[in-house]
């Protein structure tokens, strides 16, 4: 069943150990929907400049992402830039050119409505709540968010967490949000204020679930190389929920191996500049990579 | 089959965010050797001194650990001072008081001679490598070091790690040994140097394990309340190594069965404050705890 994402359509100019790009394609969107879309249909609702190109555009449709809903809008589209020279786990910001991103209002097409399943990817929580204001039947509403919002506008992501069946951050951030330091007490904390479950990542050594019941922890894959750690959370995100919207039921094996998947497709995102390992993964590596993580650890 | 363990049986003074201890039962071989008992027979190598008393020496023989091999010395027992409140997962030394440790010369009894696994803690690599000379026909040998002998004595380190069957290390001193910041390619780069296998410890994560073979990551049990930290690893240390030796044979299945024992033991050291968890730790707990780390990570 369809996912429809709301999120970032942008680019990066990225450096890190392995090298340097110039205004790659990026944003939370792209890489949470190539990585969905190996699983079920997405839509994408964003903002872009004229900028994006229809070779840009290429890159998610050829993976079958439905792209009506990105808006076109003049000026340059939105542009980050970020190192990871001093720390492969921690982005170094340089500049944020927010571009047409400053305005964005989401509007939802009326072809995307009927979508199941909501992602609001990191972006103003006013904006990801009126995304889900505008959605009120789907069945399943999973979202992420960053130190920003929760620093600088608690206020105003509190109420969207009420509105998540899961929450999707880092160690970090969960115990921003929560001011605990044990991970277990952070994870409940999250889930007090409203999430019904949270993924907390954990970078290189993986990511847990808490929630609906059950505690499930998923290992990462140790990479030989780590060329660009960026969007690999928002592909954990697309492998993680786009398995959840290719299933009938949410089951807890579902969960668990949504897990597995949200993994799986943040090792692949890693292991090129911007979105070229996921353009370039296939069905099969999946396969691989999800045995591979089976392989090293179950007992 | 019987493990000797040569290391510190010592006092530690501590500080967490839990409370404060003063001078309670503490030392690499003390902790490795409680976790180890629950598994298999072990004989302990160290030195104390007068202020070990027979309350501090029944902890060990009450869990059938073999005390022979440890030396009574004039003076004080080795007591270490540290706090764990800036963060849980780095001890600040506030004091290291060698006292009869800084004359160590380990003697092993005859009776321990025979002794099948042998686990060289963390202490001065000469003394390591001399204990391995002693004992030239353990069927297995197993040892850990500490960034203060990787940094300052990586000359009098490196014959130790050719000697090695499995060295246990946690991430940092793994980056600090190798001088890579990648997890995977440290690990290869401890092999190289000389053990068989590494086991890398991820703190709150779990550990993984490279080589003979195979990778197999175990994760840690996300814990309520991390009272104190220290001993966990020499604990891991005790619960991999003594399912080890308790097994006929040294298979794929048993070494990530070991992994998992592991982080049982760890995660009872860090419940309480120093051996008190341990002490009190029963066999149906163990089994219990081990169920329970299966839940959280298979599918």
């Amino acid at each position: 069943m369809a996912i429809l994402v709301v999120g970032s359509v942008a680019f990066d100019s990225l450096e890190t150990p392995s090298g340097k790009r110039e205004r790659v394609l990026g944003g939370a969107a792209t890489h949470f929907a190539l990585a969905a879309s190996f699983f079920t249909d997405v839509r994408v609702v964003g903002v872009v400049g004229e900028d994006f190109l229809p070779e840009h555009e290429a890159v998610l449709t050829a993976k079958g992402v439905d792209t009506k809903g990105i808006e076109r809008a003049p000026g340059l589209s939105f542009h980050w830039t970020g190192s990871y020279l001093k720390d492969l786990n921690a982005a170094d910001t340089l500049a944020t050119d927010l571009n047409v991103f400053a305005a964005f209002e989401p509007k939802i097409p009326a072809a995307y409505l009927d979508s199941e399943y909501l992602f609001l990817a990191n972006i103003d929580p006013v904006l990801q709540l009126q995304v889900r204001k505008q959605m009120p039947n789907v069945k399943m509403v999973a979202g992420d968010t960053m130190n920003y919002w929760i620093a600088a506008h608690r206020e105003k992501l509190l109420p969207v967490l009420r509105e998540l069946d899961v929450l999707l951050i880092n160690d970090g951030e969960a115990r921003m949000l929560t001011g605990k330091s044990n991970g277990k007490r952070a994870a409940e904390g999250v889930i007090a204020l409203g999430p019904k479950a949270v993924v907390v990542k954990h970078g290189e050594y993986g990511a847990t679930i808490y929630g609906n019941g059950q505690t499930f922890r998923s290992p990462a894959l140790p990479l030989d190389e780590v060329v660009d750690p960026t969007g690999a959370g928002d592909s954990f995100a697309g492998g993680f929920y786009g398995y959840i919207a290719s299933q009938p039921e949410l089951t807890p094996e579902v969960l668990r191996r949504a897990m597995f998947y949200g993994s799986v497709m943040g090792s692949f995102a890693c292991e090129r500049f911007g979105t070229e390992r996921l353009q370039a993964t296939t069905r099969a590596e999946i396969d691989e990579r999800f045995a591979a993580l089976k392989a090293i650890s179950h007992l």
